[in-house]
């Protein structure tokens, strides 16, 4: 899984292949189909095809004779739910590190409003 | 942004990258912390960071002499947005392929309840 991750990253680390995967979310095509609206040959999108069907971002059917690329949306999960496993703990970070300044906050508050001299106007904050 | 884009799928399509991502959401680490536990050199370890730092995915403290590697973990939300665009117009699509397929049915179904004759054995489904 660890290695399909590591495909499915690398296969949109590039915007054509980016925007093969946008265009076939509308609807499956043919590698014509898909090499036509590009200024680069039928011969660069089929590798770029390949890049995404090995990270199992798309697939070929098997019957059709002109076999049309198909998007497999779920490897999607994949990615999100790498990301967001990792989003949650850095904010779940962040707000322990909210909560610790505020404690910190309110400890000094309670220093100087405690203290008999008033607090020192060069290092009011 | 497309670059950065590109960029930030690029850094994590690399084990050691979200690994050392994973490890930044917990807390901001030197160069060295975060090399200790790998077998690989701080130098290699360092040229991974540099790649994470091009894609804006981490920062290094400019104050601290010991520079903190830090985690700009909304970084992650360039990828999302990308990801949860295209994943919902893909659902969109299926839907839509759903209520095709279903009406094809009623449709069929409809044919066959009308139909004065009997619908043929070798064509029923």
């Amino acid at each position: 899984m660890a290695d399909q991750l590591s495909r499915v990253f690398a296969a949109l680390a590039d915007p054509t292949r980016r925007d093969l995967v946008a265009r076939l979310t509308a609807t499956d095509a043919t590698v014509n189909e898909l090499a036509e609206p590009y200024d680069v040959s039928v011969q660069a999108i089929s590798k770029h095809l390949k890049v995404l069907e090995e990270a199992g971002l798309v697939t070929k059917s098997r019957k059709a004779q002109t076999r049309p690329v198909h998007l497999e949306a779920e490897v999607f999960d994949l990615m999100t739910a790498w990301i967001e496993r990792y989003r949650r703990r850095a904010e779940q970070r962040y707000r322990r590190l909210d909560a610790v300044l505020a404690d910190m906050k309110d400890a000094e508050a309670d220093r100087l409003g405690s203290s008999t001299t008033p607090p020192q106007e060069g290092r009011a904050s």
